[in-house]
């Protein structure tokens, strides 16, 4: 019996109920109940045939999950109590007895701390997968030169693995950041009760332990209010987007007719409705599309939280589908990455090409400048100098005679022209971390270390 | 000379322009560049008479940044510019040797890190301030009694200290997160020039041992794209702030009269324009608003570094008034919230009193009736009709007659009175993290462990 | 045949297809498709049969969607491929003469205008129909006291009805803005074609008339490129939404046992899991939490919009999900809120007592000075020290001695206490737009005006 | 005397104080002064002396400020306070007079309002000034040819002035977005005291008129409770940023080696530290990175009002700096964006040979199929053949014989080597809004007459 005389209103249910998105945690919800219900019989409070009762009703429930028979009912509010209705449908009065020494607080912050940990190792999974493609990649062009871009102005060539491998190093950061998303989620909130703890001797720690756990939350009022582990992944999760609408970006960028340094394959393109010729690129398009949802996931959490008084309020209810649609948005821009950039063709031939400008090449020329014992701000002058000379005339720097660049300067002389040639310009790169051969062969070693 | 043959506009130097902010990087760029002609020397790079004419301009440079006397000019466009400009002027000609090997992205990126990573550690030092206080909090009011609440009803009754403990554990995790910020900002930029690597024989680990990192940015375009550190430290501050704004939003509704439970001190609050008897929160009301701001700072880096291609763009100037704002936030809010936290008085008598409404008990019922062997969510129904029965009539739990209890369950008896005996209701939560004396000591002396 | 020699990828397919949501614009669809075959017809470009064919074709369809029996196939990437592929299968091969002198890019933009337009005015709608639950309840509480409020602070009585109208003229400008969400959407994108007009001589001034659109938009490229009507939406959305949760905020503290202001009725309000007694304000949480998710998919589409070059790109397909999520939550918050409203019960004894508090009225003192010539700000300090004086001996305002407020202020006598009877306080707040009773009724008949 | 025993922390004084940015209200805090002044003295609540002497303070506090020598003090928490004591000083006791029948609540409100409208009328005004350089550039640039693309893809070749009169009909709407939020501001809240109205006999019209607002807000509860102008301000120019940015964004593409369609001048570029060739397109990078800040502000105000009980709250004191620097960051960017389009240099010769590339005409093949009655899906699907067919073997369209293009279709003849003469593809988009060039006259006669 209910102390309320008056029926739910369906605009209210509507609003309130979380059964339409909240089945997603229903096996973890399951995983849970099942650590409880044995370490309610471990310490006394249920008998062992309840146990078993509860454990076999699990199991049904887990299976009918699975294989989408589980029977919703329309006055499932959500899915912890659509569980335990179940439990009790199938095992009888013996179900009533899962909720004790709980409550939904502790319950939803745990099934949100499993489902969070479950999709923290699915990203770094996922990331890893993106992180081997593009190694593989690189591998592939290992020597093949492009042009290094700042404010999208060719800067100083590189060789194309150099350029992929950076990509490489955003993920691993982002696998560092989905490990400690594993570690926000380590400490279990169960136990907690409403908010105060329960009054049964339960014990925790083997909950804990059943769960995969590191331990247990401290204090129960805070173990009911938080969710910030909810916050790291979606932090995460938006930078990782914004790495991958990076990488996106150029793509798009690379597949223009104007770039043309690639053509991504058949199978991650699509034609226009009225322009047969199109090739589009949509998944880099995509890919470069998503991380504003990302971000803005998290902003809108952060806004439900803020100012909320402890412990437990129903504006937590909107932590999960800000979390949900984040973890499917996310793994599926992995997924997409990894095969787009695993079948995407470059065009040595252009990028090369779009590499061999000479302009720049001209910082060589003022470090030729510096080792001549002229302070770099005055070279850099001295080059400026020479750029001009040539744009004005519409030159290149090696069609400058020798006389005119001695006018700039008398510490040049016939290496001038030396530096400028091509094939100088990448491999004199060779501090670490530069765009050397040799550099992006131990970059590589790294990042195949890195990934086992 | 320049390549341009036209000034700049003056409008466009108003946008350009980062002097007006990125001057507070001034003393780490010149730890940078004390570091950078070290290097330069080392590896014979420059001459040891360079060297140290340079290190002499620094510490001249560092001397004038710190008392103000730093001769800024209208044409300084940036910080970098300033002090190099300054040097040249101080050291004379071998101040245009400075900027060998190495460039404005990679100097900008490090600059950057430098400032992160001096913020995280004073973010984790303010908020091990607040701890204490909390703690220190917690202890003077350890055994007072107050109502849990959930949705903001009431709904069990704890200690004021366990209460107050629940935001120390928030931040802890807080402290964890801006430790791995420090740890996100440990590879060293310097040495990537502009993006490709530099054409010198510099020692990258030399720079980084003696600026504190742990090692080199593995790839030089991701060292001179890279902010991650930045967004990393707006997340952890977001949700510290958050923290913050919850801990504000309480204090300002313990403030009120109808709750009362609490006052700040005349220190932390001010009175009204036109309303003499208003003592206003002001100092929480500042805590519980500041949260979305630095959320909105995040969200915004984020979008500007969204579907940005690689490398440096000068998109990412954007990146220095976010932290700026948020870092002053931050710091100002734990400071704040500390003094505020060590001068409010409570009211032990108005919060006990609102800690002995019978009702939140109710779940102690349930759980005698759970002992008696009834299933947990038949007790529910038992209880609930308890709680109807002596809201429609104007009674208290305890106003029931055996008679009346006795016909919800005949489970029930004179015990049902014990137990809503209000000593009984926190000592029972005794569960691991729960609100009994025993469990709060044992926390504070985790607390106490934790701030070493 | 496609140019594609290539099946896409199951993963491309997956991030690609919109089906899954742009299901949502199938009516506005169809309505599109009927007046673009009547213009082709008109216009002469197909045949009257042709138009008959499709007209037939079309009506089925729109049956079919509403019914729930229209086919969708695994092949269906979007809605709009979808409708015309059940065309052709219906009408035969005149179905493939729909897309002529339209495209994909010019429908969807017209789809979703059509869209955005039918819920900015069901939004009004909605907004209308919570202002005439606040209205009829501001006139069933109209003299009911209760204590106004700043900083969470007793500041100056007011009447419930007063306070009540603030959210009606909130909600006033909400329908301000969402009738310029409907006038933004006013301009006829359909006829841009691509991006660069037709080849047709169409006639877009007939199908803007057919599809109620005031004009047509000037520019193609912009006509498919523009998504702002949609940032409008999102926009007010937010606002309006923002109002939502103050209201539900305020709802939650006046039905905490503290406040004891008001109850919701049953039918919007939930239990405990574990606790019987709690009756929980659920719809008011939630109202308070749904804005932040709003202004997050604003931000959202600004961040995917932001820095996309022209015309149409793949990324704003990220239109949709943000808008429908808003429209959504939007339309059901203020059903919600409106039948909330209707069913809370104000206790009048409780308000009444809270806003009996002397303090609050102690402006009136000072507006007594000030009318006695002193200037205002040194009345303020005169009732500071009578504040002071009161709250350090304990007592009321009124129970100061004439000698002892005399030491205050000569200027006082014995209409201090006069002025502090509690039912001069509201009745003096007689300016326009107070809370008096005469200006309360004045606001009632505007509002009621309003509402037409 | 104030209440308080204990001075301010310096740390809460730090917090609390807003003169550090509200000084910008000051010249409004004049204005409204000034009006309120004449009021109390048209109602006889001070007498014509008072009025006068409060003015000629008035207006010595303006020229201060104006000037520069207005003299803040130490204890000057915010720039209302400062200036009513600067009165004091100025004018002596009957300074103290000026706050009668008004409160810091509504004056805070009004000034916010006034700086908000005049603001939104600055924005107009840049923008209009940024659509004449706009209209300008097309004029000069009528028939140069480019392609439009979608997906970045070449899609169907345009007029360059088509392309950047798209930019001018986004910038009309925000026109009428900062109308409206112009007409947001035009209900007066003075007059609304502290939250309930004040005891005086005042005539909130007269102040109204006075200050040019068109009526006075109804409920004075609303008045000081509202900052929806402010929002409406940031989501105007949220949305206005995103155009820019998307201006500035092609812009970055277009200064770009591989599309090399324009070129900065000097006075809107600036150089490399160390790669003196460059020349950045820095302006309209900031012009792209700028519109996230804008919304940043948005969705941060919003998480600041959300879930705020009435009436006024120091959270809302939030609201001066979000608006303060969305103001200047707009008006910077407007100008900048002026600026730099008159002066930018686009290559007629390399643009059209963008557009000469055939592929994007087919659209105008499969329209000519249509025309000779097949139905446009099955054109479209001939055209792809004849695509697949010319790119499988490297030949461009026309280079396919009359016999290859009539296996495709019998439909085919001379006439589609016809229409894929680059001259008819532009001039045949001759819908209403397409670029056909008697289309784009038209587009600027109507954005002469919007434009005055």
């Amino acid at each position: 019996m209910s102390r309320f005389s008056e029926p739910q209103h369906p605009v209210f249910q509507q609003l309130n109920a979380s059964i339409g998105f909240d089945w997603r945690l229903g096996p973890y919800d399951v995983d849970l109940s099942r650590a409880h219900a044995k370490m309610l019989a471990a310490q006394g409070i249920i008998g062992q045939d309840d146990r078993d009762a509860l454990l076999r009703a699990l199991d049904s429930v887990e299976q009918e999950l699975q294989d989408g028979s589980f029977p919703f009912e329309p006055d499932d509010e959500d899915i912890h109590m659509a569980i335990e209705r179940r439990i009790t449908q199938l095992a009888g009065r013996v179900g009533g007895k899962l909720h004790t020494a709980r409550s939904r607080n502790d319950q939803v912050a745990t099934d949100m701390a499993l489902f969070t940990r479950a999709h923290a190792q699915a990203a770094q999974e996922a990331i890893r997968g993106l992180m081997r493609a593009l190694v593989a990649t690189a591998e592939r062009h290992l020597d093949w030169r492009m042009p290094g871009y700042t404010h999208l102005q060719r800067a100083q060539p590189v060789y194309l693995s150099h350029h992929l491998l950076a990509y490489v190093w955003m993920l691993a950061r982002d696998l560092e950041k989905f490990a400690a998303v594993e570690q926000a989620t380590a400490r279990l909130p169960l136990g907690a009760g409403a908010l105060a703890g329960v009054n049964f001797d339960t014990d925790r720690q083997l909950v804990a332990r059943e769960l995969g756990f590191a331990g247990v939350a401290e204090n129960s009022i805070d173990a009911v209010s938080n969710r910030d582990f909810v916050l790291d992944y979606l932090a995460a999760a938006a930078t990782c987007g914004t790495h991958l609408s990076r990488l996106g970006a150029e793509i798009v960028l690379w597949s223009s007719s104007e770039f043309a340094f690639a053509e991504v394959s058949d199978a991650w393109a699509s034609g226009s409705s009225i322009m047969p010729q199109k090739k589009n690129p949509d998944a880099a398009e995509l890919l470069r599309a998503k991380a504003p949802r990302i971000a803005g996931h998290f902003v809108a959490l952060q806004g439900t939280m803020h100012a909320l008084p402890l412990t437990y309020n129903k504006d937590m209810q909107e932590d999960k589908e800000h979390l949900f649609d984040a973890v499917d948005t996310l793994e599926l821009c992995l997924a997409a990455a990894a095969g787009m950039i695993e079948g995407i063709a470059f065009d040595r031939e252009r990028m090369a090409e779009a590499a061999s400008d000479e302009f720049p090449a001209a910082t060589d020329v003022a470090d030729l400048l510096v080792r001549r014992g002229m302070p770099f701000r005055e070279c850099h002058g001295v080059v400026a100098g020479l750029v001009k000379q040539a744009v004005d005339s519409g030159r290149t720097l090696t069609e400058l005679t020798l006389t005119e660049i001695r006018e700039q300067s008398e510490l040049l002389d016939g290496e001038y022209y030396e530096v400028l040639r091509g094939e100088r310009w990448l491999e004199s790169k060779d501090s670490e971390g530069g765009t050397s051969l040799r550099r992006v062969r131990e970059q590589l070693d790294r990042a195949r270390a890195l990934l086992g």
